[in-house]
């Protein structure tokens, strides 16, 4: 379940964070039928932390009536209390899900031993197999090649998305790491714009913020990179170069959020606080996408 | 109500997150009868981002009537979204709080102009002055002073508690925003080891966790500082020095919430994922304690 394309979709929500489900199933039968590996939902583009545990239990349970079993459902389970993580990850089980995302949200910043506890709680509360989220970006807590592979020995850890990292560095980053884990253990990345490179490095799974919204294109860029096709990985990666200038810029979250609105696959914008892009910015986004449909 | 020591203690609460609020009572009379200027409740000390929405309500119910109007009280009303931050102001509000405390929470890094609506946004939503709070190591935030100077020109944005700086650097950084804002605009600090260096410089307000639970050394330091007095200043620091070696290594909160336990203040443990500090840092405590006993 933890290799190949993780596509994660936006939840679409009006403005006092209701989920509309009818908006989150046209966007997950796109990925159905584009065949992603894995449907990543409620992760960070799918605002879970902005959502409340109503909200979370509502969606899964739509993604899960729309999905069908045809594609496994992987859910966000992430909360800044350990109870809180282990009621959702519970929810999401009974909800039918395959698999659950962890990421150690924080507010007073984390020591090792929390995280791990944390983690060992919410693997130990569900039969579904977990991925760790290693999201320094949004959680300001980095794990340690050494905690990683500590959690690969907890029953239940089946999985780590890894923060990418530009292909210059990724090679003996990751190395050190799949020395350290299990051989069943899968080393995956998120980050798109380093994703082909952390494939072609032997990464074994992309975790896709756009693969959420346009599958096809980021199909053919990571099947390009697992089969090791460096010509056409470049090819593909040039049509992607405004959309990553975009998400560096301004988030990908807050583009992919303008992009559906725009594709007319969504209608709402991010919730408050969190603002659209700038007109600037949303006057990319069309020329961005038009590089991607000769892909 | 944003100037002088502002006395922010822990909130007692059980493993699930039930407020304890005969012992939090316990803690606020403490600080009435010390005098402190205010008291900060719900802040990162009195794990706000760690309680349900009714806990924060009743804590601050259970405060007000504990107080009973002798001691003006601050509630922290952070919260991920907008509407949540909303109404947990007007909660306060119609709870009898005094003032409000807002930090940017967030989990998507937030842009500034994100960061403006949703003060205006709770600014807005109710008649309680508010005070930003400038927490960089919780929020990953950082406040520019032009910022600041743009949300102190919104009506009932009064103040702000900026994170501390060492008295090498604090005198040009306090002039330099002292210089954008209102003569009435209130600059205090937090970061309990660099606040009597802050008040040295002018800062007129201290948010500090110490205070919350020692208020009489506390409220020496902090008269000390205001006054001016910089030789009684280094000899109190001196005292205060192996408990901010301590806050610096396992963070204020944990130091806190072990010492209250110590103290047989407060019952219980931090929510977890969080922890006790480690036995060895706990070993720390009862000396560090000691030394203050002859400030």
């Amino acid at each position: 379940m933890f290799q190949g394309l993780s596509a994660f979709p936006i939840t679409p929500a009006d403005p006092d964070g209701r989920v509309k489900t009818d908006e989150l199933a046209g966007l997950l039968e796109r990925l159905v039928v584009a065949k992603v590996d894995s449907i990543g939902l409620l992760g960070s583009t799918g605002s879970y932390m902005y959502l409340a545990r109503e909200e979370r239990k509502r969606a899964v349970a739509a993604a899960v009536a729309a999905v069908k079993g045809r594609t496994p459902i992987i859910v966000g389970a992430g909360a800044m209390r350990t109870d809180e993580a282990v009621r959702l990850a519970k929810d999401a089980e009974e909800a039918g899900a395959d698999g659950l995302l962890l990421a150690p949200v924080s507010y007073t910043p984390l020591r090792d031993e929390e995280v791990f506890r944390h983690f060992a709680a919410v693997a130990g509360a569900t039969g579904l197999p977990l991925c760790i989220y290693n999201n320094p970006s949004t959680t300001h807590f980095t794990f340690s090649d050494a905690l990683i592979a500590r959690l690969a020995a907890v029953p239940g850890i089946k999985a780590v998305k890894n923060p990418g990292l530009p292909a210059a560095e990724i090679g003996p980053r990751h190395a050190a790491l799949r020395a350290m884990v299990p051989a069943e253990f899968a080393i995956g990345y998120s980050g798109d714009w380093h994703a082909s490179a952390c494939l072609l490095a032997g990464g074994v799974g992309w975790y896709s913020v756009i693969g959420g919204l346009l599958p096809e294109p980021t199909l053919k860029l990571a099947r390009a990179a697992a089969a090791g096709d460096r010509a056409e990985v470049e090819r593909i990666e040039a049509a992607f170069a405004p959309l990553w200038d975009l998400f560096k810029q301004a988030s990908s979250y807050r583009i992919v959020h303008a992009a559906a609105k725009r594709l007319g696959l969504a209608s709402g914008d991010p919730p408050a606080p969190l603002l659209p892009p700038t007109a600037d910015e949303i006057a990319r986004i069309e020329p961005a996408l038009a590089a991607l449909r000769a892909v």
